[in-house]
Order: structure tokens, then sequence, then C-alpha cells
């Protein structure tokens, strides 16, 4: 087990790792930017899964965050995160029944919960858990502006839908109608900031079309929120959406890196990284201890980092234990024991496949640990 | 919490179901296979991560079971499983401590542990962690025959190298050598069965000229260990594998069932699957609650069974925590908290995500819940 003020060449491997100062760096870059904007910033906590780091966002000026699922909430909130939104849909009735319970604990100690919904059946089936537990919800309903997965049609699509699910919502005893869900997943990772620009700016006018159709058929329309790290200075300039759910910002992941910056808005820094070591070497080739149990591979490969900056290395597929390195640009092979950092390709799935972050101070060359965080909702699935 | 003898009606999603009677049979299938071909049979405890089912493969004639992991051996053997083979290089110091006082436990209770190396640092750095705790071990030498990734050249390919490491082993006190490791991989999802038994043609010829070399310069090689769930049946008929590592046939997942079968060796049936449910409903399309934090993508999606075996849907990438599923061929659209069974595409690092299976007897239809199973190993990453 890893020690406070342990130097990082201890922390056995393969371990999830935060350079702590970058991740700070990332962390006020982002308030700082929510707050000159102007909007509210809600970070989602289904990247990080921890409510220290829920916390730190919070002191930053986060509003709360969002989860993904109900035991993600239960696990936060049982931590003391008090201001939760669960930004999905919640349908089976046992789920419901929890999810009701944990709104009525949030609000006896000041706190909120908030959920999405996308069809009659939902808002029906989570009306009758609140009036069961007599509590009381924020819902968001969900528009799809263009991710293709959950969310009715905007209003600049289809008239009636959204404005028939919101009345639906305001009719519903405990259901407070708090607004519109409106994240476009697939812009995130669209290479150019032309493609991001153009496919965020088709999400806020569908918000906007769909706003209006609310307003227009006497609904409020308090708030819309989504938005990812890839665009979040679209939707905070686009005058629509009034809350940013931006996860990855603080860890930044490989897939992200890849996007072309907007010069406008600097990429953040690489803060989690996977410390792994070399364990066997073989004719041009180097196999370290870290594989797909070790990082999630469904948005590629890790990028294998050189904090010295000066060796390259290729990682290849080694199978859900091993990761192949191929020297790059005349690289020595490096030798057994080596330690090799890795950035994943995907943080959110990679931070699943852990149960502790070790938080190291003064950077990956001769800082030291500094504290073990846990991830609290690790395996959180339900 | 799901509970024994309730209906599967009532597990929560997203959930791992094991079908136990499917289970069982893949079980005695591969126990009856070994016994008749002559060879050992030590499973890949890798793959379920469990001690109770490590003990049903035990009980049905396994002589021991392979692990990959320092803190796998420790989770299994912590829980009474006594003969582990660590089929895998350790290298790190710490860890090598940690190896060396599992062995001399396991030892002290009648049971052994094995490992395997490649590289003459590595038996140095094991040689001195079994020399500092008074204990003994069983050595491997790994062979790459043909994966690229761990183990020194076979003797076809390079006549000194293994029998160099060979010598090196035999040569350290506390450390026995007890053969070859050869696995080949990539043989396992080569899709045609020619094109399999290509390959492990070429893996047993590679073994089999390695132990020559062994024996003729006088040292022993006992067994030739290795072989998988694709090949198993080539490497038990070829006289030179004297045990195999195979472990997925116990689940039986998606990457597998798309081999096509041997003739002479019937595939093995799907055992283990991702319950999820339909939680949102569009045009087209509907959602389940399943995405890549409940089922691994490294070896591809993914594939829907209907155990009434009239509807079809495509499985759609849905992100992190969702999955879409198309129609085919004219079938309805699910509704609203309909059960959707998932074949996971690759078993190992699937179970990896999850704390534990819930196993079904009767049946996916119609069946109950038996008993919940701990997957101790979940998470033992060093």
């Amino acid at each position: 087990m890893t020690r406070s003020a342990e130097p990082i060449s201890g922390i056995d491997t393969p371990a999830l790792v935060i350079d702590l100062d970058a991740m700070e760096r990332n962390l006020h870059r982002m308030a700082a930017f929510a707050r000159q904007a102007g909007v509210r910033l809600r970070p989602h906590a289904k990247m990080h899964k921890s409510a220290e780091l829920a916390r730190l966002q919070l002191a930053a000026g986060a509003v709360g965050v969002c989860v993904q699922k109900t035991s993600e909430a239960e696990a936060l909130a049982a931590r003391g995160i008090d201001d939760l939104y669960l930004s999905n849909e919640v349908v089976a009735p046992a789920k419901l029944v929890r999810v009701a319970a944990l709104a009525r604990s949030l609000a006896a100690r000041g706190g909120r919960l908030a959920i999405a919904v996308d069809g009659a059946e939902g808002v029906a089936r989570l009306a009758e858990a609140v009036r069961e537990a007599g509590a009381a919800l924020d819902v968001f309903v969900e528009i799809d502006v263009g991710q293709g997965r959950c969310g009715v049609p905007p209003a600049d699509r289809d008239p009636v839908a959204a404005v028939e699910l919101a009345r639906r919502v305001a009719a519903s005893p405990g259901l407070r109608l708090a607004g519109l869900q409106a994240y476009q997943g697939k812009a995130q990772h669209l290479r150019s900031p032309e493609a991001r620009r153009e496919a965020s700016a088709a999400a806020v006018s569908a918000a906007r079309a769909t706003r209006q159709a609310l307003e227009a058929a006497g609904l409020p329309c308090p708030l819309v929120t989504g938005a990812g790290t890839g665009t979040y200075a679209l939707e905070a300039a686009s005058g629509v959406y009034g809350e940013l759910q931006a996860g990855s910002y603080l860890f930044m992941d490989r897939d992200y890196a890849d996007n072309a910056a907007d010069p406008a808005h600097p990429p953040f820094e690489h803060a989690l990284f996977v410390k792994a070591q070399v364990m066997s070497v073989g004719a041009g080739r180097a196999v370290v201890d870290a594989g797909h149990k070790s990082h999630a591979v469904d948005s590629g490969l890790p990028r294998v980092h050189d904090p010295f900056g000066r060796r390259a290395y290729a990682f290849e597929n080694g199978g859900d234990e091993h990761g192949i390195l191929r020297p790059l640009g005349g690289a020595p092979l490096p030798g057994i024991g080596e330690t090799i950092w890795l950035v994943p390709g995907h943080c959110d799935p990679t931070v699943n496949l852990h149960d502790r972050y070790v938080g190291v101070r003064g950077g990956l060359v001769g800082g030291r640990v500094e504290r073990v965080i846990p991830i609290d909702a690790r395996g959180a699935l339900t």
C-alpha cells in the first residue's frame, strides 16, 4: 500500500496517478472560465467518481456535480456531496424508490437532487415513486441535440414532443420542471474547432428553439444544462446554456488531447496517468505490466508520456495485463523495472477500473506522494 | 441487493449474470476432454477471478489454476486455493517479496506456487527474494511461440536463449526448473480452424524443439504448459503439451463464438451475460442502461442474446453507461423496462468491471437466482 510522503518510485504498478499540481491548474482554469463567462459549472462526477475531487470542484465555485447512475448519486451523497444532478433517465421502479429516498434525504440536509426524463412512462414512474416517498425533485426534460441517444426531439424537429413532456412534468405533484438537459456528446471529439463549432451551434439552436417553445406554451424553462470539455466555451457563449457539465477537463485524456485546440481556448493539461513498469524486454520491444484491465481502450490506446521529454515509444495492444512498447525515432529500449507513464485514451472508464488514485505533488519526476484519494463510486453501475 | 431464490426479473441492472446450468455443462465438458486426452487442466483464473469458481474447476479435476498477477494469487490463496501458477513475469522487488512470502505460506499448507520467467534479471531478482524468505518456487521458462509479447525465443529460432535461461533457473537455490510456459495468444481468435491449426502447429513445433534443447543440455523439462479456449484440443493432441491453461471455455464470450468451430470440437455455450434494461425509446432505436463500464469493448461490442430466439437487435456503442439497440429484420422496438441480455465481447475484462456474479438456475427465461458469487480478485492489478 502506498504511504504518504513516499517517493514516486515507491508506487506499486500498475497504479492510477494524479499529478495534483496539473489537476489543480485545470480545476482553477475551468472555474475561472465559468465565472468570467457568467455560467454555472456543474462538473460531471461520472468521470472522477470521487467525493474528495467533487469537494475540490465545489470549493472552486461549482454549484454541484452531475452523476449518471443512481448508485453514483448514493455513493457521493453518503460522503457529503449535497447537490447532485442525475443527468440521465431512471425507469426501473426499484431504482426510482432509491431516487426518491435520496431526494428526501438530500432535501432534509439542505441539498437537492435533480434528474432527467425523456418519456411519458418515465415521468409517470418517477411521479409515483416521489409521491409514495413524499419527496420532491427537480426534473430536466432531455432533448436530443445531435447525439442520437436519449432525449426527445427538440422543438425545431418536433414542435410537440418536448412541450408535451414538459407539461407532464409540470403537472406531476412533486416534480418541478427545472429546464432542459441538452448534451451533444458527439460534438466533443470532432477534431477540428470548425466542426465542433458547427455541431455546437446546431445544439444551441435546437435548445433555443425548445426553450422558446416551452415559454410560448406558458411553461417555465429556468435553465439549459449541458456541454463537455470539447465544446464548453461555445455553449458558455451561446446565451442559451446556463450551466456547463464538463468533467474531463480535470484530468484531460489522450482522446481530448487529440482534438485540434481552439486558439481561443487552450487545452487543459494531462493530469491523470497510469504508472506502469517494464517487465520484459525482447528484440525491438519492451513489455509493461499494464493492459486493458488498467486502462480503458474504448477511445483507443494510451499514449506513452515521457516526463523527461527525451524518449518516445509507440504503445501497442498487449492484452488485458500487458502493453507493448516500440521505440520511436531511435530511442533505446527501456530496461527491466523502468517506469513508464501512460496517458489513458479515455479517463472515465479508466478511472472506473481502479479503487484509488495516488495523488503526487511536485511532478512525475522527483515529486512525492501527497495523498491517496478513494474512487468512491468505482463500479457503481446501477 | 439481489437475494437468493428471487426471480430473474428482480435482478437490478446492469448486472453480470451466470447461467449456472450452461456454465456447469462447459465445466464438465472441458474436464472430460482433458481426462480423455490424458493432459492436465489448469484453467486460467484471470478470466473469472473467483475462488468459488476455481473450487468448482478443482472439484471437476483441474490440478490447480493459473493467475496473471501477484495480487490475484494473493486474493485466491486467501480464499483457500492452494495450487497456483502465476503464468507471467514479476520483476518488481517489492512484489517479489510478496511472491516469496506466498510461496512459503502455500507450501506450509501443502500447496504450491509456480511462476514464469523470461530474462536473467528476473531470475536473479526472483532468486534473491526466494533466498531472503527461505522459500522455494517452481519456475517455468517462458518462450515466445508466436504471440510476440513476453518470452525468450524458442530453440528453433535461437538455440541458446532458452537453454541459457533454464540453466540459470536450475542453478538458483530455491528455484526448481518446472518446464516451459508456451502460450500462443494470437492463435486463439484466428477465425478458421485451419488458421488456428497452423498457428498451433508452429507453437507445438517451437515448444518441442525447446524441450529437446533443454534435455540435450541435461536440463529437466517435466512439463510444457499453455493453450487457450481457441486451440486447447490441438495442444492436447500434440504429445508436447502436458497442461492446458484455457479459461474462457467456462463462460464463452462473443469473440470466441465468432471463431468458426472445428467440427471435431463443438464450441462451448454462452454462460455469461450482462443483464440490461431499456431506459429510453426513440425513433428507430432503444437505449439500454449498459455501456463500456458494464462490458469491456477491447474485443468488440457485445451481442444481443434473445433467450426466446424471436427478436434480433444490433448493438451500437452508446458510451460508458448506455447501449443503443437497432431492430433487425423487422423486430419491434422493445419497451421501457424490457430486459435485454448481452453476451460480452470479451469475458475477462468484463468480469473485472463487476464485484459479483448473480448465478441463475433454470435458464434466463423463468429461472431463479440461486446464489451470488463474489469476484474476489476484481481490480487485482498489481
